[in-house]
């Protein structure tokens, strides 16, 4: 199976190596940027281009790995003349509609979960990956080829995988944010952020074998004032961390009282 | 060294523990409820009370692991009669300045930064201890016992030590209500919790190596309009969330955005 990756970015940094780590064969790289494209090109031992009419013809898979939002655009161009081939992206938010229009009969969807930073190696056997196809034989293709990278293959609808995303911003991103915040608390008064770092391991480790309502502790939910008075007056140069520490708590105290009306 | 632990909650359960297993000799317990008296000093081989005037009087350090709104309350009745004793507390928020007007030469904090719960262990030689004493002998002192039982000991004065929760309240309690978010949406729509601990783990470990500044992906980094509307349409039927969707993501941009200014 000749593959092409269109994207030269975290994601499909990442999924290139993991591909070549299992001897597929990855025969060209496509950016629009050069540099990037040679970059991950010369990492996955294969030829690049950043023109679109030089993308090879006769590739088996071509797996497409840009941002979101410039996918609308490109993609008519890109899938022009190749028609034959099974084309995928890997957007979490996109749903497999936006390949109708470009005139294939093979296409779908493999999403890796993950945050990708270049500079990170991630164990891909590891990373759930979500699958979606147009037809069974395709989805079985990709179950495949997602099989013999992950030990952690799903079958999602876009439905499902929009709502994927979405609590991936919450339990990545925004978490990350947390993380953010804290540290430039530590900073301001002189405290390492290392400090933080047991106490963030354990918050990721205790949501393996309790559920997050469960494993919740500190002042929001016994809705403790007087902490939480004293934290928003220790905020008070900070109009937005004050909003989303009484929004945070706010929900979490919520969600206790519902959860004890449930019982 | 004879020591009285005052609570039987999840910090006095988890320190408790840790003391005796580096063989401290925990003579008693206290709580004001007979039964968690009881069931931890069943775990550590000692004897308990409920009863303030039964509480022994000749210990040598009394630590004092309530809740904090009780504290102003509670402790001028513990101190009486036990003045010559070290005490400390356990509290993150709680100022040092609180054992004043309790009659005492000698005093401090002695603050474990975890988040506790009873039913998990953990492993107390990672907790970092963030020690304050009203003394340099008291503190050498206070060092000694948190260093037997911890690779962390820090010293942080009241101030930072407010800081300090605070910023544990954002890396633990709200990163743990975004999970928390994260497993409602993908159980509302019939995905299993356990799809996101992949990530959840490479969240926290990217900060190990990366400031969470550095480790951040997603939409709002790049205020892709685009994802975020879709995003907040699928959080319709939740206003809390939305909100917080929204701060989120705007603490996140204009953190880049003075993040690329400052360079």
């Amino acid at each position: 199976m000749k593959i092409v990756l269109i994207g030269a970015g975290n994601l499909a940094t990442n999924l290139g190596k993991a591909l070549i780590s299992k001897n597929y064969s990855v025969q060209q790289v496509y950016s629009r940027t050069q540099q990037s494209a040679c970059t991950l090109a010369q990492k996955l031992g294969c030829v690049y281009t950043s023109a679109i009419d030089e993308i090879v013809m006769d590739a088996d898979l071509y797996i497409v790995a840009l941002k979101d939002s410039v996918l609308d655009d490109l993609l008519p161009s890109l899938v022009r003349g190749r028609e034959s081939a099974l084309w995928v992206h890997t957007a979490g938010s996109i749903s497999i509609s936006i390949w109708q229009g470009c005139g294939l009969n093979r296409y779908g969807v493999f999403y890796p979960m993950q945050t990708f930073s270049k500079t990170r190696e991630v164990d891909f056997t590891e990373i759930p990956c979500f699958l979606e196809a147009c037809n069974e034989d395709d989805l079985m293709l990709l179950r495949n080829l997602a099989k013999s990278l992950s030990h952690k293959v799903y079958e999602a609808d876009s439905q499902q995988r929009r709502y994927l995303h979405l609590s991936a911003v919450f339990a990545c991103n925004f978490t990350n944010q947390m993380y953010s915040i804290a540290s430039r608390l530590l900073e301001e008064h002189g405290l390492p952020f290392e400090v933080m770092l047991p106490l963030i391991d354990e918050t990721a480790r205790k949501v393996h074998t309790l559920k997050p309502v469960e494993a919740q502790t500190g002042p929001a939910i016994r809705y403790d004032k007087n902490v939480i008075d004293k934290h928003l007056a220790l905020l008070d140069g900070h109009p937005l961390w004050s909003e989303l520490y009484t929004l945070a708590s706010r929900s979490i105290y919520e969600e206790k009282q519902s959860k004890q009306t449930e019982q």
